[in-house]
């Protein structure tokens, strides 16, 4: 693993506990962790149960006894490493967003793929069993054709304008700010549950042009990415969708929902309440109508019977244990796990349109 | 009144109840509605309650025991009649959306001013007691600066592809589909709650293409409106907004929401639980801090005292008649309600700056 | 109408609005008001919309111009003024609960089965359309053998120790405090749904046991009826039930909720938000059973299609509407509706077996 | 750990994963597991990843390398095992209810108590983050002296007649049906947030009296428990309860909910989405009064801060992380957890004299 701190923690759990729940073809060894801060890294090998630390990932990405490499480092550094570790012909899963811009997805995609290595993209809302289990239902054609997609994703953790600023919110380490780190994700919903997006138009807004730095309230940095962006988007199949994403909608701590609409049904989830699906279908009985409220912890929803019994809910961090089971998966059979970033290409091409778009004050298309 | 159906039925039982629960200056008395079909509009007349009955609305105009016209037709008349009833000095209170295009609004806004006659439009879901609530607070200054709206319309009452064709459906009747009739009220609620929108991108879109004329499955005509809107929008203070309306929603059969999100908390509300607004303040204690499921029917939210005791729930119909309330109170007052065609005005030109943008494909500018 | 204040306002809301939504055999006219007070009911015949008041109700029953007598008085003279009206040829609406005791309310059904005259008690939250569309799932079998109901009946506006004694705080004046007021609902809803009770055990607790009078903080009064109370019941046909009623139930402005689940399905009902009824069918496929959120707006619910299209939201008022609706029927008719007298004194019967249960600290059995 | 299946891998995997969220004393190492059946055993000692495995329990706890007996069988051992473990001087944990009867409780209280060994309770619910909140809301006194406690415990897996028959229907292996295995956790956090209870009248029922046994669908076997219980009950500081336990509720797979009234606030909360606590208080300002909808994942939320930034929810197994985590600062303290054996043995009393008014149709008292 190159990087440590929240995903750090998120990754390494899924690793501890994938084979512990589900009957795994091999069982992860957490051999070693990277990080440019001695004391911080063998801090974190410590804490988190890594076997050894290196103080330069490229050192990790040499050693024999590496399979898989972990990147969860801030944005910046992901298609360095990444392109190094496949190079070293180490499978290599990348946090979101894959990269800064779509010239460096396009080459950590050809860096994967003329290396034969196993890749994935950690978008990891897609492995609520609840999702999981919408994208069946969409899949078998329970929805019918897709009419609508809407998607936000709301925080509040900016909502006070002296909160500090963190790379999150520096262009040169993250790329875009509240759009790539929390619209990524509902374009990857959007993308996995109705499809490719052709075109959008759209708009990236600041609303706190600059803030303290931590521990210093008095020294003031620029905030040169966007703290909310929206978007309206057309998408292949014919479906129209509708897109944002903010740190600044006080109440809302981690509000990633969607809502899709087809000619035969209805879906709603909310990652707040990740258990729950809440389906519609157009041919129930006249008068028996309405929103089911299914709580996807039961046999027939994807991942969930590898857990506990119907109604035993499941948290954030089992989003991460799928993800690592299909990784796991993928090693193993040599067959490509989804997402991969073929898919981080794709999402990254959508983010760029967007921003594109904002600026130019026009549409903007995207090609698959 | 002129016209009746659904939008005839809802402003005469409003006429009918608003002296008894509110101590109204005057009492309104059904004198006479209009309408084209004598057989039709006897028995409107029968049924709603009005003393007598005209087959051309010119005559109904022409009386002298009317003071005001309530005009409900489908939206192709509105401009006539309107202007036809300012300049016989009558009141004037007609139906969303006020016209067919912008110019045709700012004739009937001259005509009313010119006349000096009352004017209101007839935008009920602002007055709903948790919306005027919504609104008191965003005064008083409790959400402090607002950054965010989001407001959708959905409905699915066209979700059916061989459901018929109607007026709402027709351009040359309606102007617009689902834009016009229900992202009209949408637009309404953010102008009344954050203010004036300058800038706009969007889309209007249209799903089936073809509809079976009532009664004649087999026989098709064109829609040649749209079947769903969405926009992203610049408001005037600095917030942004997300706007989507469709008839295509599965399971929303009247969903008409809205989020606000300040600087110093949050606002949620539904119009299919119209009575509760959902509040988040960021000042409550941490730990402690939520949205509060506010049930406005309270002493404390505008109108709400006029009816029964906390928690004894009111419906779409109450809207209507703290709308007629209002209108009473400015004809004995003189002073004009809100929203008048001024409002209707402004609606129109974000109704058709959307249409413009999404034809042209580029953001389209809005003066106030 | 003898007696004002709310349920007088409520009932005549109903008589005035009942024939514009239905195509009623009779039109009501409010013809005369009683209460002894002449300065309260003139005032209250003004506003209310009577023709004449009475400052004796017995006047009111003499008069050949009254068909119906409705009794909104404090339970203490429903007995005499039912049986007076019902020997006068009168039918008979009286509210809830029907006496102050059993052996009152059964001399109260003699009296009108021996008249012929049509008689009603104003259980009206039977008459959301929502409640009347569980009542005809069960019917039709679509929630199998009942096992449970559990309803629970809320308020808070005793919470505060120092609100002022009134009425419905004295038991000789109402019998009982927040058991015959609330939990008689509950009682009717079970009954209604689920059918006969046959024994009960139970608890009447008073947390409050002073209160000052309304305008004299200082003068305080002995509350001698239960502040909330709570049984657990049998049915004869084999299902349990568990009921609960409270006025210091924080938070809960008018919290009445019922469950009820059966071998094949289940419901649950909250009048803060009557239109939605949740509904499980067991025989929804595996992965997709959940509570359904109906929204009971739709013309196949009871007495819904009567007033607006799919969506618009009915209140609190409309159960009063179609409970008259029911009357009216009845008393053109010549066919008793329900709930009737019949239902009252059943209630009553249950009402005083929990309070003798109570008591006694044991289990009462009740005749049906 | 003696005894495997869903408790056994709850269990270890709170034993597995204590040590990665909390700075932990000391970091359980599993040792062995025992069960008569030694393929299985062997199996489970294997998938949970125990060192080694044992097939008599009594082996087990004569092992030096083993501090703490986890005790996870059906209740018929629960005693026999627990004071032998005790003598042994080991800590012992076990599963709920405590034992078959108030006599056995008492005995394994007295054996741990003179082997001065620590002992707790696995009652993991009170573990939850917001449930832990509640507790200390109550201790605050932010919801002023508490009137009402509302325990439902609602399960669906028997509605079905006809499915098979097992341990926890079988009085000589449980003791009690649902109301020892779930109405147990409603007591436990009845006593945990409101106090001790001391009087209660109560129902136990069975709908279903044969079932068949597993894999023979001809073969029926009697059920002699409760297929649902429900009780009314005095708490020692003058609050009523009022709880309800079934394995018949469809629709409701896990819903283990509480409702709490003070004369200050009111509290809920549901299992099923147990990281939501909605909270009222009486004391916001008019007009703005409402249940609070507060996601306890916050630093605030006892427990949280170990896990996710706000709003990554946590699931079912994180009550057992907490619940470990406490038994281990224990261990390492010296100092007993809560809730422990005194706490078992005082809802098994609550449990017995529920039952025991169920038989005698009386209230029964309960001795703290």
């Amino acid at each position: 693993m190159v990087g440590y701190s929240f995903m750090g923690k998120a990754h390494t759990q899924a690793y501890r506990d994938v084979s512990y729940y589900f009957d795994t073809p091999a069982t992860p060894v957490l051999k070693a962790i990277a990080g440019r801060n001695e004391d911080k890294v063998k801090d974190a090998a410590e804490k988190l149960g890594f076997e050894s630390y290196e103080t330069d990932w490229r050192k990790l990405i040499e050693r024999d006894d590496i399979d898989v490499v972990d990147i969860v480092t801030p944005n910046l550094s992901h298609a360095e490493i990444a392109i190094a570790a496949a190079k070293a012909g180490k499978h290599v899963i990348c946090e979101k967003p894959l990269a800064m811009s779509v010239n460096e997805a396009q080459a950590m995609l050809k860096a994967v793929e003329e290396a034969g290595v196993i890749h994935m993209i950690s978008h990891n809302y897609r492995f609520a069993p609840a999702v999981q289990y919408a994208k069946q239902l969409i899949a078998e054609g329970k929805l019918g054709k897709i009419h609508h997609f809407r998607g936000v994703y709301l925080q509040d953790w900016l909502l006070d304008p002296k909160a500090p600023i963190a790379w999150r919110m520096k262009k040169e380490m993250s790329g875009y700010g509240t759009h790539g780190d929390i619209a990524a994700h509902s374009i990857d919903l959007a993308r996995f549950l109705v499809g490719e997006i052709n075109e959008v138009a759209g708009l990236l807004k600041t609303f706190v042009h600059e803030r303290p730095l931590e521990g210093s309230p008095d020294k003031m940095e620029t905030v040169d990415v966007d703290d909310a962006s929206a978007f309206i988007a057309q998408f292949d199949n014919g479906a129209m969708g509708v897109f944002e994403a903010s740190r600044f909608a006080g109440g809302n701590r981690n509000g990633n929902r969607f809502e899709i609409n087809g000619e035969k049904g209805s879906i709603k989830w909310d990652l707040e309440n990740l258990n729950n699906l809440h389906v519609y279908f157009d041919d129930d009985a006249p008068g028996q109508q309405g929103f089911r409220l299914i709580n996807c912890t039961e046999a027939e929803h994807p991942y969930a019977g590898a857990y506990w019994p119907s109604g035993h809910i499941l948290g954030y961090e089992h989003t991460f244990i799928n993800l690592i089971h299909d990784l796991i998966e993928s090693v193993a059979n040599g067959k490509n796990p989804t997402p991969n970033f073929k898919d981080g290409v794709q999402n990254q091409k959508v983010l760029e349109a967007v921003a594109e778009a904002s600026e130019k004050k026009s549409w903007v298309s995207i090609e698959s």
